[in-house]
């Protein structure tokens, strides 16, 4: 296969570790910054700098932007709409399911081919094991995409819909928003009870949540009831006994936010009977 | 090392689970339970059925509670007491902080030793790859104990408090609820926007949480501050974004909870500066 050109708009943190992962697997990269300096290092690594966003675009094959957020993306494209129609553009900026779907609409009809993107990963982690990204667009696209920007990390095609990308980055966001606040409380209910926390972490936490995740995730369910052997009424309960002892320990009512979602899900399972 | 004859009182999924596992790795077993018809089958592998809970205390050289709650433990141990001088309890019902303290208080009055403990298992995973029992109470004893009781799953000494194993049950079943509040809504969003709610959950929210569960809970702190990696002003955006598209895919406010206990701690970094 012939290697596509690539170019990368933005040289944040993010921008930066993506170009760098293709330098490193050996791809002709040319990189735009709307600030030139944060360019210095990757051209020391053999990246071409580009003058503009058109320059950019018309170096590569292929288009990769990750800039702040969406409004940045559509501001630096401006200029080079007149200069899209036949183009690929990937999008990796964080974005909302909505937002991806406008852009969409507005690059094809320009005449651009566009992939949305998340990256589930953070820039030490670009090219790591582990780390993966997300797309959706047309399947053909992502089937010529994806060995292009594999040394970026495993990608997922996530559907036709340009919305999917942002909508799994954002829900798998709010799982791992869960899982720290769970562990924040655990963490702050443990100390303010004078137990010891590093100990606990290491012994008890991490293997139990370890232990509990290979059995959490394929048990969420968008259904009213859930299954019998949870017991929701016992686990209701149980999780009552939970929020007044963190209250009595002293700790935050807002830090025990998941412990209340929790709550109105099994009091919603046992309303369904 | 001579194995010690070991009593169980409490014969619901969890006694009867681990007077199995114990009668499993060849252990003198002496079951007693309110109802007696729960031992048949127990009999039936070899345990000896006492009629009473004095009888089995005298029984054994270690006696386990595993009854419904504390309220249970204290008016089936109320009759024995006279005869509690001397003897090994080990109480694996759940319960508070508070409560344990208590037990302890009120059992090594009348002369028993005594160790809280708390069980990081459901009955079908007792004494398999990954189960661990919580202990609190002296040291010495947990040594005697621990490897008695090791067919039950991992022995870990929470400490000489004997409410240490109870709060870090406690502290441990929060972040699980917390985990699992995160996978919830993550799936709820997936499904209301339409997503494909299977793939979601095997391609991209277990490799994701597997992924973030190894910095997380090493990331669970109690002080004011977070990393400076962590951005919590961007972190804050993205944590209120993500509340409103929940909003407007319309997933229920309380699904919800952990995302407010995650934008509170942020703002409380960000108060801190
Ligand atoms: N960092 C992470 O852990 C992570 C993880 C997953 C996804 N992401 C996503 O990746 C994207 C980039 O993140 P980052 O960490 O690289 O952010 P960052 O370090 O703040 O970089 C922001 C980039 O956007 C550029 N920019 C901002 N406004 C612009 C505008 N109006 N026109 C043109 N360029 C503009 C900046 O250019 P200047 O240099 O000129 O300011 C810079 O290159 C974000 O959408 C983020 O959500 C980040
Ligand atoms: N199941 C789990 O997944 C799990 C996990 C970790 C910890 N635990 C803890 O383990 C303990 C037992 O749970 P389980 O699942 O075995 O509950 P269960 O199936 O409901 O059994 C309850 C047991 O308590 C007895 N009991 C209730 N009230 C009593 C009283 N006043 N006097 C004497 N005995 C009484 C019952 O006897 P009868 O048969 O006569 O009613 C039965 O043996 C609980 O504290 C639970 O929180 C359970």
């Amino acid at each position: 296969m012939r290697h596509e050109r690539i170019s990368i708009l933005g040289l944040g943190a993010m921008g930066r570790a993506l170009a760098g992962a293709l330098l490193e697997a050996g791809r002709e990269v040319t990189v735009w910054n709307r600030t030139p300096a944060k360019a210095d290092d990757l051209v020391a690594r053999g990246a071409r700098e580009a003058s503009s966003v058109e320059e950019a675009i018309e170096a590569g094959d292929l288009t990769v932007a990750c800039l702040l957020d969406d409004a940045s993306v559509r501001e630096a494209l401006a200029p080079a709409t007149h200069n899209l129609d036949g183009r690929t553009l990937v999008n990796l900026t964080s974005g909302s399911v909505r937002q991806a779907r406008e852009l969409a609409g507005w690059l094809e009809k320009d005449g651009a081919r566009f992939l949305a993107g998340g990256i589930m990963a953070v820039p030490p982690t670009i090219g790591t094991e582990g780390a993966f990204i997300l797309y959706s667009g047309a399947r053909d696209l992502f089937d010529r995409v994806a060995p292009v920007l594999g040394p970026l990390g495993r990608p997922l095609w996530a559907g036709e819909d340009p919305g999917f990308a942002a909508l799994y980055d954002m829900a798998a966001l709010s799982g791992m928003y869960g899982m720290s606040a769970g562990a924040d409380h655990a963490v702050a209910l443990v100390h303010a009870e004078g137990g010891d926390v590093e100990t606990f972490k290491r012994e008890v936490l991490q293997p139990w949540m370890e232990q509990m995740l290979a059995i959490t995730v394929p048990g969420a369910d968008v259904s009213e009831s859930v299954p019998d052997e949870y017991n929701p009424a016992m686990q209701a309960t149980g999780l009552e006994t939970l929020l007044s002892a963190s209250q009595e320990a002293g700790v935050p009512a807002d830090q025990a936010g998941h412990l209340r979602a929790s709550l109105w899900r099994m009091r919603r399972a046992i309303a369904a009977g």
